[in-house]
């Protein structure tokens, strides 16, 4: 047994082939690739990996999947049927990131992959073929929950791992991203919220909810989650750096193709990137490394009425200071998931006294709260400013 | 100079004429008083006092005056004027609460006299006029900030000690409470919410208000708001024993009269009902000194659209129990404080790149939050339940 | 089942007939017990009381249970007795506190009567009887536990409870008292040490101690405890009031016989004693319920060697004031236990590659801490420093 | 002005000119050096970069400034020498760790130049002369700050740049790397310990001490810093890959000399030595990569005395391991600074009713742990432990 240190959730212990899966190359490449990617731009201390991570999800996984157990035993077949799925979700938890690439989001949007198609490639390597061989899972079973396969035999696992709301991988990453900025607001009531999960049976499927005790925790998680996207994942410097970066990795990547091999795929991770840089005559390369702000903020507008005010002064400022120089930047999030279309797969459910409902129902908060929230945001280049100012000056 | 120790604030200093304000025996009276009342009878660890939440307000307050100042030193007249006026708000913070009786609301409830007027009744006596003599500080100024006087010459102290949103002394009791319940969600950013306080003009007044980039702060407060709310002051354990302690305070005093003298209200704090519940012969006092819940939560209802489905239910509950065993408990509270009225005093102010507004134009969330908030919860006598399973068991 | 939230430990959960017991009138007095006597006289916050330190403690007990059977399943018996067992040491810690009385150590030297024979005396009350005996637990191994009976079958268990280095009780109010006043230096390292507790047979005796992996936890443990005796336990405020303390008690129970009844003492708690002060006449009663400092601190020596400085000043300050206005207090702590004489019992043991050997061969640190600590410390009535100076301003 | 969120100092603040310096590619650079080096192979989370450490050790380091100033005018000149000391000594704590390498000791240990002699090369690049002449601080007074120049007109600041005992790099790194790894017992009473700091004159000399208030505050320093070495910085996986980054070093420079220009040594930092390795053959290079454990933990010996023991240890393993299969790992540190020789210049000094004197004379726990700790550690080749094994097995 291994026993690992971390500030969030203690001590996390791993069985020997949990630790053999932790020593794959696959997961070890996490340490090389930040959690909050670029966000240490704006809070210096958010440097903490994907790694770390992975090991918060698996343990916050565990506590649920051990609560949903003992609250639900119906659910999860007889003894073995449980030791297995437990094996099971810990090691989709481990493994649920290894397919990003550096700096996540911009790298897929960049090479044209998806992350659920790199980690089939990598699950395929025989190093990690071996690996799972000796966790004694099934790797089919393991990639159904991790890319969220609608077919999987595990639905109430697939929410844990990649579901839309009660997921370990959020659980843990809203507590990380806030002990690692420090951000107080985005801490929610972890200990009430697992120990108010169920299992509850809705509409003829199993879906995980909580209990009617846990709706308070269940309103913090929202708030929390709301606040890390206001403070610390929409922030306007993060997102100003996220822009460059972008072109950065087109420069770098000029032939996306060449890395598809998952071989040459693996051999990227964000502090490649960052070298790569230095060695690029770019502008924007050079201002990613040293934190050049490129980009000045213009102006901001969150609310959701704001669209018509935020396109009128995105064309002042483009008749301003010309159309090149200017980048509109509008971000939205679904603060709660609402039931979309026929599936209603993406509501959180409550147990009541009086049966299984809406947590909107439940919580005027939630209610309130559920829909999208925007963050949109406009950006001048910093030359245009002065240029501009110097010809007022001459001008005067 | 003495130096206190706090673990919300960590040192806390006081000049000799303020440590002599400290150690009056009404404001060591409130440490027999317990800032949440009850709460500890459904947070065993809610024991902390009025008094460690004094030296919390005035350290807190300090810090909002501090930046107040420096942010916006024209609205505060010359050095000696700021000295004065830093004077005053601390000792206003530190005496704030000295009116308060035994479990605060109920006692006022029952004895008819509020604490405002026990305040100034207070500050009449020799040795609170003699201390604050030394201190150098009017007293009629003192007075007006605690009682909120609208005519005081301080409005913006005013607003620090007594305000109805933006006050120290919420500042500080919410980061107490979260901290002494252990409540993650009751955690706001104190830290970016005190860097963005400005004193700002509006409609001809001088208010406090925050500065556009403490927006997601202020969000952060008006949630940890609702959350201490919803998990701690209106939890149903606290409630219920509210309930009972209003019916023994009235059988501890039958001559609310007998306490008018401020020397006899003086004499009673939470420890001393405690004591003397232990001397009362009823159910009631037994209950409350030994935590006997005589009432059973039957419903909750905390949507506000439920006021019908709680008055329906009220009335099945009276039919079935009789109406001497259900007691409905109805609590509401404004989120964020709406323009009321003319005086419009009750909003929160934003300083904008635009100018000042209204924080529900800025911000999304607070404008779905601001409104009243409801908690709604229906309890019938355990023996009533009792004596109704008996029947039933013998009808069958 | 019942749950209890927790700062320090989060949830706490009990069974039905652990939720009797903890509904107990000799268990809910703890909450008119404060965990820290009078310390909250130096530190505002140390409010908590010993009811929630006898939570903590069945919750810390618990978790170190668990530990040891999980890595020392032989030595706990089969499935039945390990239930037996668990059920045993935790209602041992909830209840390991009620014989105390108010302010505990003063209350016992004015009264002449251990807690223990209190403790004895109130699990024949005929509710205590019955909790007990739904519990399914033999009283007369709940009083071995808790009186620290050498003949109990349980010696193991005993350690957790009432034992002299690692026991539940010192684990849990180190981590208490350290968040209540908020003395950073009183934390150890809790997870680490819970996680390397073993049972370790030694000498033909079975005895707690700790795995190597557990050695710089425990010497965390043993600064931890120091720590907080420098800061908090010994601090001279909370000293001298102790003293002044001593001499209320005196007069309000001059017939200590009186209190021999267990009904009469079971109504005596802290508030009960503050309260009873108000009507008392005495200088120093009143200086206990406002908080007058009568004494002044003059010399403080905390090294092994002054014992001769100590005396010599002492000499000099009674020669001085007078010896009626001199106070010398002098206290002592054992940090880490010694082996005393033949029984061995007091040594901390560790498991290491080489055998079990005594903490202090493999540690450095705590060989050099064992043995005492000394707080010694002189006072002065500030009314004969006055009246010193007043001399000395005449005769000048 | 710029305002910097930290998780442990909250806002950090920094004027124009400032802002400027850590805008220098030369400061933006400590972002790709890890404050711990190695050791988050052993603690996953301990991620943080030198560059948060060097913001954190300004903000600390400005309150003992100012501490030390408001209890200690006269030692520091005219309000124009104040200003221009804070904002040197501001100055020096956020670039006094720029002339590091990738894994600091290591690769000083491989090049072979100090990184004193570093910085002095880098204070002399022209955009950092800018800044600094920006700044109006006198490089060369920067230059003694960081160096430790025996020399400097400002021996006080020097204690806090660059001291044995009392600086502001020691009073961040403790409580930025309990942080990150979360280890409990690293933390101090940092508050208490701030508030008690003073310039002390002593034979001739002005230095920086301790009030008598604050000696248990600088006891918790002493322990915490040993519980760091204990539990982080000599962690045998850490000192593990440390072992192993040498070797790998060296492959990496074949010739040292050719990073001796000072653009060519900052062209590298911890994530250029990773991505290095990715191109190289050797074993070693894919261990430290890859986080292969080459090496087994065979003994520990942590005690004084234990010298002869792990020498002997050391022997018996070579004999059947073969001498190039085992190493031999040997730690100490001073955990007080003794007085050594005649200066005396390690001392900390407290002031005294009775005047100044060494720190241990007045604390017993400081005398008992001054002196050096040892961690001494054997480890042997996981091969040639396999290979014996085999050996052993076909054996039998």
């Amino acid at each position: 047994m291994k026993r690992i240190f971390d500030p969030v959730h203690h001590f996390i212990e791993l069985s020997t082939a949990e630790a053999r899966l932790l020593d794959l190359p696959i997961v070890q490449r996490l340490r090389r690739l930040r959690q909050l990617g670029l966000a240490y731009l704006a809070f210096p201390s958010a440097e903490h990996s994907r790694f770390s991570h992975a090991l918060g999800a698996l343990a916050i996984g565990t506590r649920v999947f051990d609560t949903l157990v003992a609250r639900g035993r119906e659910f999860f077949g007889d003894d073995s049927d449980v030791a297995y799925q437990r094996r099971l979700v810990r090691a989709a938890l481990l493994l649920h990131d290894v397919g990003h690439g550096p700096f996540s989001h911009a790298c897929e949007a960049v090479l044209g992959i998806a992350h659920e198609a790199r980690t089939k490639q990598m699950l395929e390597l025989s190093d990690v073929v071996a690996a799972i061989a000796a966790l004694e899972v099934d790797p089919s079973h393991l990639l159904g929950l991790i890319v969220g396969d609608a077919a999987t035999p595990y639905p109430v696992l697939r929410e844990l791992v990649s579901g839309p709301n009660l997921d370990a991988d959020r659980m843990d990453y809203l507590l990380r991203d806030a002990y690692f900025t420090g951000v107080a607001s985005g801490r929610y009531d972890a200990e009430q919220l697992l120990a108010s999960l169920r299992v509850l049976r809705h509409d003829g499927r199993v879906v995980v909810g909580v209990d009617r005790r846990g709706v308070v925790a269940l309103e913090s998680f929202v708030m929390a989650r709301y606040m890390m996207f206001a403070s610390v994942y929409f922030h306007h410097t993060t997102r100003m750096f996220e822009h460059i970066l972008h072109e950065v990795l087109g420069e770098l990547w000029p032939a996306p193709r060449a890395l598809d091999p998952i071989e040459e795929f693996l051999r990227w991770d964000d502090f490649r990137v960052l070298n790569a840089l230095d060695d690029t005559q770019s502008e924007a390369a050079y201002a990613l490394r040293n934190r050049v702000r490129i980009y000045a903020l213009a102006a901001e507008f969150n609310g959701e009425r704001d669209l018509s005010a935020f396109e009128r002064r995105d064309s002042e400022l483009r008749e301003q200071y010309g159309a090149g120089n200017v980048w509109a930047d509008s971000q939205s999030q679904l603060l709660h998931r609402l039931p979309l279309g026929i599936g209603e797969e993406k509501t959180i459910l409550v147990q009541t006294r009086e049966g299984v409902v809406d947590a909107r129902e439940v919580s005027d908060v939630i209610a309130k709260l559920s829909g999208k929230a925007y963050w949109r945001k406009l950006f001048v280049r910093r030359i245009a400013l002065l240029q501009n100012t110097n010809r007022r000056l001459r001008g005067s």
